[in-house]
């Protein structure tokens, strides 16, 4: 394993496998506390007293809750009152790689040492909750905030998701795990409906929520803005009472996104807990303020019910010792542990997507002179995309990191290539692009530097003017003329390597035949620049895999094909059902651009006698996929088994593939490993609408042993009785 | 065979196989002719004296040569001196499916019927040169042009040409080839300049060209508006002299594309005979008028060069009978055989590109309604597209036809569902893209009647606003939301089928996932809406493949994924050489929608037993590919076998495949056929640069029966020595 060993990596994670028993002992001491409270005071606990606080109950020992975004980083402050940043100068802090290249690792260790990182520094700052991961469902290669969201399968999004919140929590932080539910674009998404059948809504966008909160222990959840079968989240009883506290049994707190509140009564008896963020300058005219006092005093809520919000509130504040802070974790910031971890999550995200005649890694030591182009080589990223943006202590570009690597003995060629154009014109009235805009000269200048080098490495992608919350992207393309500058370059040196910066995916088939090397990198977090150029140069090896599906085209994704994106009258259903990601691509047999799971490496591997256990298995056993794997090339490298099962016969349509398990082997050359992967019976079942159950159909399964959705190795059939 | 026997097609056609060779009495004549001739009435024979004429020499007998577009009809009369239609009552005609439809019909004896009755219509007309047939590459699913040429591919190009213009000229009436070379694009047509290798010309651009000229007999070639390896085509010795004359032993005149002349002495000595359509008033002041008799009295072009232009349309007037006008062909218009050609045309130009569960053909006595929708269900489109727009003497539309058909016995119900707009704004300075448009309110009235329908019908695409001379598309996108309208009503009616009206590649991942019914009509001609419906009811059945590919993205393409369209300063480099169309595709293992030559059938057919005649060859041998044909199905219909070859091991690259031979076949229910088809060993050449010469380099090579460039059904191997 090629992964750091962090001091904290050896804890033990202690907290509950489910907060779902409560305390005795806790829930006494709740009582006695509510007990002691004016309705006032209570209330005073189920809103915010300023932009991510709540209220304390001094006479009482309960100090303000401090809330605070975002998954990849602890926010710098924000002033109590407006959506100014304080001006704080220690507010700087760990910025990792978003929630996409979270999940291209594919690497549940490096979630859980993020939690930790995240939990420690959070601390530090004295934050209660965190307020992440954001697990929502890629559904559309479109969503602005794809970037900070994990993946298209709900499997892969629960590994991840349960050992970030696990660790995160050991710190004596709350995570949120946000946003519940089917937050899936941000067109519209203050007001879009969203529909769609309760086995999609089982199968493929509850998964990592119910997994977060029943095995991850989540001890927060945050209410989504949109509707759901016609009602906001935060006001839907399904989704607050039905699914969150009696199938779910969740004892945390149900806390709104920010301004996501539209009534008192009906989203207090829906289940919510905690109001936030809502967008009126006096806190006391909150929905779940005075409006809320007033309702009960008129008996249109029952005080019990303030009380059962105020007791979510306590427990979550016992549990992480917010009551208790003689002995709560203290954390640390910005230290030299929290660096590497981001660094390993930069690392072991960069996807290897084409590498033609062995062009990567490129060997530095022969190498006279590099261009580096684009403006992706110089653009620092932590601090975009809205309430994820990030203070980080430092962000090293590539070009920093090359520079600073190997400036003195290679030759660096910058060129900007092309330019960040205004977002606003972007998304002007008049429908122009200005994104769209070739910029020869800038691109004339790029194929200067590339002639005259060696190499020519250009930075590409996005930026958190397209990959951010609050907007979708208009379009699948490489804005700014990026597609002609790369055909450009390329053109004027045919050792051009596209390294694409961004969260989301995108159009790639021009370029993907254009050059001979393409590096996926996202964006890396603080450590960005360090990470890539690593991996460039061989020091580090790529070893990330697609967590979403790269279409050819937009309209090869199943939303945009069937026409339910970004929906019509404020309603959007979501009618390719469980055919999401590559489950459609792979069902209705439709080649993508780079399937989901995909990602090379600078070696080979062997997988062999990939079998299972048994042959025939009942519903209450697990089944074990042995295999080994061999790293049959000259140079280390890592590669993920992914297994996906197939019913090829069922009553109801089944995904052509599901992925039922995952595990990153990583091998130095010519050794060679025993993986073993398990698969409960149970999770083999599809949700069976008529009986609003969960149901296996006795038969035939096969289990694909594969690095890839479309590279499979082998095929293991096996029966259930 | 399904094919109407008209009473012409059993003329046997008598034109020489190549008018390569002069015939001394004729050269006699034409001699005596010049002699007698001024240098004033020579020159008036080398450019025009109105818009379609050249001046004629009454003394002589020789009257004006009248010149008429295009390649799908006999263009109605213009003016003499300006651009505006000469407004007469009687020069209506029949308008033929343009060459996009012609060539998907992928039926030679359609085209020769093509010719026949083109070559009526013209002499009806009074008419010495018609101007078609064109056809260039086409290489960019952009190309405004593309709906006239023919196809990617040079093979299926020439066979098509070929018959054409043997049967045209059967008539007395003049073919004209165009556009000689490389008019691939029309963005920047009149100044662009052309580069490519020397193979990819030989394998590529010039095959449909060449067979034009020696087999077919072409007794014009148009040169075209583009620079082609730094000069003007019409100035182009290599093009005018070494190609043309000397390795074509081409004979007849080479003709100037409308306004394509930049110089006198240049383009004279450069082989070109005739000026047409420059954009000067005074007709004497045009390059090949007075500055031509200048540049004679002056020494700087000998007077033997303006004779021998003479002498070129001398003998097309010969050979075409018009100095000999007694014996010459007279000529017929709008006859209902005519009628019928055109209307055989439409029909098995239609390709069936999905059809799940037997929705077509439709059981129209059992159904009590049809929905008609869109915008191209009643709109014509034969006056349209520029130069080669008809003044058909009617059009029937779609809604026509079906009305007609079956009005009385079945609801239509009709709606517009997307509105055409304004072609001005679409290219408008802001770049905004009007086409993009949604129009909720007609896609509301479309689902209306598609609710109410037993099936709905969608007539969707393009029109001569996208498919057009004079410039090119900006994307390949359904325009005028057609995408949304398309899904929208698929949602109110399952049972919807889409016909698109469209001469170029189009985006149709997305509904082609959506609808389960996917026709592509092409532009009909004057019969397109009964073709269209009479294919759809299954009164006839689909017999069309695609004669180019049709990617996912325009990205996918080999032009725009290598960043040569439309080039960059005016200068466009072919870097995809010759791997045009499916041969890059196909090389590159990238997936298009629907391949070349793809289309299915309403029936099933079985091939079976294909064999070569022998295991090896010489090169001056034969290859006969035999092989079984049978309709397995309950529905007559057609296959076009295709014959692709391959050289597996070779010094150059070849592509995967190459189309050697094809034939469409009909055959009724159960019915068999034995087929054979030949190649020619020598045509399995590829072009050698550093010999400058055809070579083939011994071995295997595998030839694949195939029904599509995907889809191979038996591959053979031989050898060659």
């Amino acid at each position: 394993m090629r992964i750091i060993t962090l001091a904290f990596v050896l804890l033990l994670i202690t907290c509950e496998m489910s907060f779902s028993q409560k305390n005795p002992a806790t829930e006494k001491r709740i009582q006695q506390l509510i007990k002691k409270m004016t309705l006032k005071e209570k209330v005073g606990m189920l809103h915010g007293n300023s932009k991510f606080y709540t209220s304390d109950i001094k006479r009482l020992g309960i100090p303000e809750w401090a809330l605070s975004d975002g998954p990849h980083g602890v926010r710098a402050e924000m002033n109590r009152d407006n959506w100014q940043y304080a001006g704080w100068t220690k507010d700087s802090s760990t910025c990792f790689p978003p929630g996409t290249a979270m999940a291209a690792s594919w690497n549940v260790e490096l979630a859980k040492q993020r939690g930790f990182v995240l939990g420690e520094e959070a601390r530090y700052r004295k934050k209660d909750v965190l307020l992440g991961p954001g697990i929502n469902i890629i559904r559309s290669p479109l969503c602005g905030r794809n970037f900070e969201y994990l993946s298209e399968d709900p499997y892969l999004i629960s590994q991840l998701s349960v050992n970030y919140i696990k660790a995160l929590q050991s710190k004596d932080v709350a995570a949120c795990v946000k946003h519940f539910v089917a937050n899936n674009q941000e067109e519209n998404r203050f007001v879009i409906d969203v529909n769609m059948s309760e086995r999609a809504l089982r199968e493929i966008y509850l998964p990592g929520f119910k997994s977060s909160i029943i095995e991850g222990g989540a001890l927060t959840v945050m209410g989504a803005y949109n509707k759901f079968r016609g009602e906001f989240c935060t006001e839907n009883e399904y989704l607050g009472r039905t699914l969150l506290r009696n199938e779910f049994n969740f004892k945390g707190v149900y806390i709104s996104d920010w301004d996501a509140v539209h009534s008192t009564e009906k989203a207090a008896l829906a289940g919510l807990d905690l109001e936030m963020g809502t967008d009126k300058v006096n806190y006391n005219e909150w929905y779940f303020a005075d409006p809320l006092i007033k309702a009960v005093k008129e008996g249109r809520v029952k005080e019990s019910l303030v009380d059962e919000k105020v007791a979510n509130i306590l427990r979550i504040m016992i549990k992480t010792k917010v009551l208790d802070s003689k002995n709560r974790e203290i954390g640390s910031i910005n230290t030299k542990e929290h660096q590497q971890v981001a660094y390993r999550s930069a690392v072991e995200a960069i996807v290897l997507l084409k590498n033609e005649k062995e062009l990567l890694p490129l060997k530095m030591n022969t190498l006279k002179s590099i261009a580096i182009i684009g403006d992706n080589a110089t653009r620092k990223h932590c601090s975009g995309g809205f309430s994820s943006e990030i203070k980080a202590l430092y962000e090293v570009t590539p070009l920093q990191a090359i520079t600073g690597k190997y400036g003195k003995s290679i030759q660096i060629n910058y060129a900007q290539g092309y330019e960040k154009q205004s977002h606003v014109a972007e998304r002007s009235s008049t429908g122009q692009l200005n994104s769209d805009y070739v910029d020869w000269k800038l691109i004339g200048e790029a194929v200067e530097q590339a002639k005259k080098s060696d190499v020519a490495i250009v930075f590409a992608g996005l930026n958190h003017d397209f990959d951010s919350e609050s907007f979708d992207r208009l379009h699948m393309h490489l804005p700014y003329g990026q597609e002609t500058l790369i055909q450009e370059v390329t053109k004027a040196n045919p050792k051009t390597i596209v390294v694409i910066i961004a969260g989301s995916p995108l159009e790639l088939s021009g370029i993907a035949q254009r050059v001979p090397a393409l590096v996926w990198a996202w964006y890396g977090g603080m450590e960005a620049g360090n990470a890539v150029v690593d991996v460039l140069s061989g020091k580090e090896f790529p070893s990330g895999k697609l967590p979403f599906t790269i279409p050819v085209s937009l309209n090869q994704s199943p939303a945009h094909a069937l026409g339910n994106y970004p929906g019509h009258d404020l309603k959007v259903n979501y009618e390719e059902d469980i055919l999401v990601g590559y489950r459609w691509f792979d069902t209705k047999r439709i080649e993508p651009q780079y399937p989901f799971g995909y990602g090379l490496s600078y070696t080979t591997f062997d997988i062999t006698n990939a079998a299972t256990d048994k042959k025939e298995y009942n519903k209450q056993e697990e089944v074990l996929v042995t295999l080994q794997i061999r790293n049959t090339g000259n140079l280390a490298g890592a590669e993920v088994i992914q297994l996906y099962s197939s019913q090829p016969i069922c009553s109801v349509l089944r995904p052509k593939k599901e992925l039922k398990a995952f595990q990153k082997v990583f091998l130095q050359p010519g050794e060679q490993k025993t993986i073993k992967l398990k698969v409960k019976v149970e999770d083999l079942a599809f949700y069976d609408e008529k009986e609003s159950s969960w149901k296996i159909e006795p038969g035939e399964f096969v289990f694909h042993v594969a690095t890839s959705a479309k590279d499979i190795k082998s095929s293991l059939s096996v029966i259930i009785k």
